[in-house]
């Protein structure tokens, strides 16, 4: 029940990026499980991750290896996410990294694991060694799209997207993959998302990079509020495009930063337009606060009020759950007089009252569609937020009651 | 699908107290709508009210009269909510409490109004005004089962409850009715309650009784997160009992507290049994805690949590959703390895990681069970905090997408 979306097409390979995707027998329906990118020397990387406490063995390692040496490869398997799973967990991510670092001939530290899928059962170790053999058989730089299907857990459509810019004079691409449609609340991460550029980028201005454009991109999304344990988002910069390489004075920064941001939006955007039973794709915005941080909260109150999730997919005009999800996310003296709420460009509620002019064949109107936008303003400052959610639907309480089934 | 739940019987009258319920016009099922108290003088009376800062016209209404006058009646309508109303809802409150004056002899302000039903729509006046004539022609002491029924909206089972006591060897009776069974997540209020005693009660100790057993009972559900525009609880003690007046130093005090206490924790276990669409009753305890609002914290993530609460629906032993929803409640430099998970009695979760004794059948035993207790340990403190939830259904989505139709 994917809303506006199709699969992707030429997705660009990215010089000094490598990528192989095998059914290693992890997934009991057979469907591709197990995902490699072989990194080039010299590339700079950067990546952000899940802020739940109870983040994943293959996290936790990701993080530590990423300290030590420049990463070779990154490791990924979907189907299990090794999370919940103790020190059995964590000695099952380092055996893992070791049996690819032999295969590749560098350090297991060279490695970044990467798991998603159930919670709380261990790796099949068998499985995992057996496919990791097979994954470093035909590794190649056009498997972006065989990559996009191989880190799929509940999605239904691959993830992937791409962009070529010109920095110095240089053609520079950028290309990404993601998955990831519940336990959708990513804390300053996000579900799985690979990103490989080969522009040269310093490391430190990549990671600035990433941090910016993940806050308004996977960091503004959310499918149920629950925030997984696993979320990963990595952005490989190989540096074979020739450019000099970026910093945030560099004259083309801006160039990059944009197309960064684009992808990383879209991406993003496609994880809730993927989401687990959506039947509608929503905007949800705020104008006019006193912070960021408040329309932002104000935004996520609406997005993850199930009364008004279940609303959305009814189509049904009823703005006072909007309302009433306002009023309880908890803005000291919110003055709800000075309150307008849009359903796309329909004013329904005007200076905290229903709007004069509203007719309910025109909230109706907004709701049928498959795209709906909610805007709040609150006229108590000038910052604003935009986050993007999905409804709450008959499908979801499915797949989410029968998914170990 | 009411867990656990049968229509109450023997709520005993108070004595002061007189009710009557009606079928004004409001609902468009043809059931009883409208439901007056009518007090006695010399009661006292103290209340909580919703946080939501888009309170509705009622609630506004009800806060001022309450510090004008001592209340001589609650006029309470079920099918609309007066929310969203603006300053015509609030005329309409207005209006409504002056009729009901008129009938009753006594002045506009002594009058408290409450409203619950769908929000943004006007009263129906003409309705109201009947109404009130109508309802007022033959209260009586023994209608607290029409009251509790005549207050219900989604609600499938009246809620009411009685207790007698023996206060300085006077007999005492408490006797309170509530309604409530989506947008359910009183915050310092709670859905509508109206609970009356005959006994003799300082006023300001009665809102420091009611105020406390709020926090442990209606402040301590939640269905879905989402608290109502028109929460509200009122508790009224008409003095007939003949005991001498209760304050905080009285010996007999916490006679009466424990009575209250459980009135409230019954009435508002019952919101959750009858919760929409719900086929299980979750009680959630976070133990060891550093505090009662971090338990809390841990204990709402986990209730409000779509995915714990479908894997309830599912009876399915899925704990990786409660592990995870615990590492996403936002507690400051939580250590993992501290934490231990039970659902029932059944060790699941030990130190952060699976339970070296664990089977799944155990679980699954728990988890098909219609009553199931999930216990967190956090060993952080000594604080801890017990809330009640119900799980996330077809019949929630299906209830709440049909709900204006």
């Amino acid at each position: 029940m994917a809303v506006g979306l199709s699969e992707p097409v030429d997705i660009l390979p990215v010089a000094g990026i490598k990528l192989a995707s095998v059914a290693a027998g992890i997934k009991k329906n057979g469907k591709d499980d197990m995902v490699v990118f072989i990194i080039d020397e010299h590339a700079s990387c950067a990546a952000s991750f899940t802020q739940n406490a109870f983040c994943a063995a293959p996290v936790t390692l990701a993080k530590k290896n990423l300290k030590q040496a420049p990463p070779r490869a990154l490791l990924i398997n979907s189907g299990n996410a090794n999370a919940g799973t103790g020190d059995t967990g964590m000695q099952n991510a380092v055996q893992s990294c070791q049996w690819l670092a032999q295969e590749l001939n560098c350090s297991a530290e060279q490695v970044l694991p990467f798991s998603t899928g159930v919670i709380g059962e261990q790796l099949p170790m068998d499985v995992m060694q057996s496919g990791i053999k097979q994954v470093v058989q035909n590794p190649l730089e056009d498997n972006w799209l065989l990559a996009a299907k191989g880190i799929m857990t509940t999605d239904t459509v691959a993830k992937a997207v791409s962009r070529t810019l010109i920095i110095d004079g240089s053609k520079v691409t950028l290309s990404g993959i993601a998955k990831g449609s519940g336990m959708i609340c990513p804390n300053m991460a996000t579900m799985l998302s690979f990103i490989a550029t080969d522009a040269n980028i310093e490391e430190n201005y990549l990671q600035q990079c990433l941090s910016d454009a993940v806050a308004i991109s996977f960091n503004a999304i959310t499918v149920d509020g629950d925030t997984s344990t696993n979320d990963a988002c990595v952005l490989i910069a190989t540096a074979k495009a020739g450019n000099k390489p970026l910093n945030n004075s560099s004259a083309n920064a801006g160039t990059f930063v944009t197309a960064l941001n684009e992808i990383c939006q879209q991406l993003a955007q496609t994880i809730v337009r993927d989401a687990e039973g959506a039947t509608k794709y929503v905007t949800v915005s705020v104008q006019l606060a006193k912070s960021i941080v408040e329309a932002k909260n104000v935004a996520y109150t609406i997005a993850h009020s199930p009364l008004v999730k279940t609303a959305l997919f009814a189509s049904d005009p009823n703005w006072g759950r909007i309302l009433a999800a306002v009023g309880r996310a908890g803005i000291e003296q919110l003055d709800i007089s000075c309150i307008n709420i849009f359903l796309g460009d329909v004013c329904i509620v005007r200076n905290g009252g229903v709007d004069a002019d509203y007719q309910e064949e025109k909230g109706q109107a907004v709701m049928n569609e498959e795209e709906i936008s909610i805007t709040v303003e609150l006229h108590r400052g000038d910052d604003a937020a935009t986050i993007w959610t999905s409804d709450l639907s008959h499908e979801y309480v499915r797949i989410n009651s029968e998914y170990r089934s």
